[in-house]
């Protein structure tokens, strides 16, 4: 398999499905990138990086930012965060308060806002500064050092943020949450607006294709622990998509409303893909299309 | 009918029940209370005044306060509110985000807590000041010059108040609030912390009694404006319990955690029972009871 | 007060409301009447009869037949139905399934149509026949012999009611029916099905606003349970409409989706309106503005 | 790695967790098995089969048998079944109406009892009789001519499945049925009743780990149907534990409420578990454990 020439293809392919998809526009920050915008990087399992269009163009990882701080939780503390936050799909809009409501302040998983500000929350208990803890992950990881927030977007997050504040508060109102309300939505808002490009995600992410081996050669996570990141981000990555994500691309995933998807597949390679135009589910719309025939060419969906 | 003596039986038949209720323990403010307090007043539209018990002790009012604001903001700015709120009985218990989230930032009524939110809201860009506004109301028409917020429960609202803090951004975040977030909630918990006897809020709440006309005899609210809000007392007035309150007391009531209740008999009198134990539906149980016996012995249900 | 000459005037001013609402589709018995008929009858409690427009053309009773099942099985039974239906407002469209699974089987109200199953599976087993029940009960009481069912609506409710089938067959599974489930469905779609005019059921439901005693001067219901029934129209009604309808009219009130409405002025009257085109709340367009122009212009309000 | 002995191990090891389960207790023809029995096999896709305690007793496969209704749908109909069910998890337990009622008639995914049914219609439209086309495949890719319907539980479903009725009734009020109600529910109570083996069900399912190939060599399904089976099996196997399921065990898997599991390693092997007692989410407690350590052991998640 030539994979440089397959992701120039797929690259050709789906860029005109790009323009069809809306961009988010619920914070200025975010509303203000063109829909046309398309990049596509894969990073091997054993070093291999290729990329084609705008592999390298920086953009909002948004939501992509909650396997790198769930990662970190379950590397500092194990097991305890499922006390706090189920990992079932919602089957509901990815920020409803419906769900959250009716089963008494524990989210239904670590990847709707709801329960990544459990795991926020739970970061800054364990190393006093969430946003840095990752941040810093995703410099070593991707070996990049200038991996950073955007500060526009991160401004547009608190002032605009009234839903994940009322999340935050209604966490609070059932003891959900160690911190106070502000801090804890300030380091959430910091993760959710770093700026990084596809090269820099499907580098960052790649341990998650290793079995949990980090950039140094460091055991950052356990085996089982990553298979376990890998199945939640397969049942909970894509928002309320995430069976339509399974059934036509086949690999685990998790998207973010800048556009962004990172895919795995165990034991062979991380894929990123980025193009801001999102469907209806709020998964970039060319991203989907390029995961789709990336899988079906490659024959490496999990199924 | 001899009220005085009435009022006396109902005192001394329902005190018994007071102690089954659970006081509100959702903030400290309220939780310090006995449960087996219990009071009664009515003040009759024609300006008697009869009372029985602790009539003259003062509690929290709490959402007993809903209703005084709405009639200042009808006042001030006639139908305009319905186009934020409607005025559907809930069907829910009285702080749910359900429905909020499913109408999209409407809340049902003006009287479950995100409801009043946005009434206060409008009261604060009516007059600057939505607190003062509604204690100068009830100063007034009380006739007691000394209505004040009780300190003690307006911080600890203000501290422990998280899912109301979850409903204000909520709103905020669906464009249903005019002013600042913080600054709601400020005036909103000024509004439910003022501190007033059956006795006052029984002639506070008169006007509801004599189609609008206000104790100095000007005409506070038009009649129809009036019935409207006994109209939206009966539906809405008692939480989850208004089916229950119209069944069993058959009046238009507003009801508070603070274990107070409001009902009105249209063109005859206004009664106010205080007693702080709760039921499941977060009404004063003795307060329920009292009133059932009162409407059974007088007849007086509106029906 | 000329109530012959209000009611002609009402007639006149709100016909041409009647073009606008849509009429009931989801049963061809009912699609084929057309939108602008109107009618209004008023029946004092002292006997006398007012009519205005086609108050004396027969219309499918629908959910207005809920009623005197309810006061059929309140005679028959007392208090026991409250045990297997609640009496607060749905706040959720009339037939939906999502309150009676959240509450395990015990509708929210007998006006619902779950309720009102549950309410016809009690009369069933009182009397035998509830169908027949309730149409005798309306014969005697209107004094009406001929009072029956449109045989064509039947038929339809029975071959397209499959909601009706859907909720009586989630009752079943949670033991909320003492009778199979097909003879529930036939002997409440026989009550439904029932053809009155303005006149027979403004007459019929004359018990309603003299404390429950018959046309023979019989004592049918308590007084108490009369004004208890009024107090469930009142929250329960009219569907989601409740509110507003208590806020605009200002009446006890039962609507049925052929378009009529039976409203009670206690001690005083009760009208009975009929337009077959419906709001989207599913209560008849021109008979509300009727009783919202009706109770203005009277100040016959409970409020 | 030694296949029967790991099998035997974990019969050891799991038969006293079968214990604390709850047999099913919805219909009479479930709820006379004891919980604790306990079987596995193993079916490689090469043609090996390995066993372990009961596994060759046959259980009634219950939902299991969705499995096969919705290949033999997509064998004869390909993709047309997604316009009438989503693929999406439920998020809600496994036969809410909610769902049904919120999304106008679209079950959630083809799992659920709900949207079961409307497979179930289909493959009626498609075969004259769903029932025997899915006994026969089951027959044909098992090499057992004896699979069939145990009567009392088929005669238990009809009689006592209320809840099934309901949402038939539900579906066809959407017009999302296209035979009639009581046809659509025989032939889904036909296939639930089917009984088979571990043995008979790991064997019967070998095509989803061997791409789609049949028992006799041919295609039943093409390499791309059966990835997507297992998606959907993997997002919405099991009830409202998917997340739970993809995250301990690591394999696409359904349940049934006999107690049966039937999990997927694509390309190696199918694995079948039966023990009664059911956990909370109506999985077999004793089925899951025994998998979670199979593919713990093994290390062949798809993760």
């Amino acid at each position: 398999m030539d994979i440089q020439s397959l992701l120039e293809e797929i690259a050709g392919s789906v860029r005109p499905v790009a323009a069809a998809g809306e961009v988010a526009d619920y914070i200025p920050g975010l509303s203000s990138v063109s829909a046309d915008h398309f990049g596509i990087c894969v990073a091997t399992a054993d070093g291999e990086i290729y990329g084609a269009g705008e592999w390298t163009s920086k953009f909002s990882i948004q939501s992509i930012s909650k396997v790198f701080s769930l990662g970190l939780v379950l590397a500092g503390d194990g097991d305890r965060i499922w006390q706090r936050v189920f990992r079932e799909p919602s089957g509901t809009p990815f920020n409803s308060l419906v769900q959250l409501e009716s089963e008494e302040g524990i989210p239904r998983n670590p990847f709707i806002n709801a329960g990544a500000l459990v795991v926020t929350d739970r970061l800054i208990t364990l190393t006093g500064d969430a946003g840095a803890a990752v941040r810093d992950l995703l410099r070593r990881e991707s070996g990049n050092p200038d991996v950073a927030v955007d500060p526009l977007v991160a401004a547009s997050e608190a002032e605009y943020g009234h839903r994940n504040s009322s999340l935050a508060h209604l966490l609070a109102s059932y003891g959900n949450l160690e911190n106070p309300v502000d801090l804890v939505l300030e380091q959430y808002f910091d993760q959710c607006a770093l700026e990084m490009s596809c090269r820099d995600l499907a580098v960052g992410a790649r341990f998650l294709s290793r079995n949990g081996v980090a950039a140094d050669g460091s055991q950052f996570l356990s085996s089982s622990q990553t298979k376990r990141i890998n199945a939640v981000m397969l049942t909970c990555g894509t928002y309320d998509a995430a069976g339509e994500f399974a059934y036509r691309v086949g690999l685990p995933g998790k998207s973010g409303v800048g556009g962004g998807i990172v895919a795995v597949v165990p034991g062979r390679c991380t894929i990123c893909v980025w193009s801001p135009g999102l469907s209806k589910s709020g998964n970039s719309l060319a991203g989907m299309a390029a995961l789709d025939e990336f899988t079906t060419r490659t024959g490496w969906s999990i199924f």
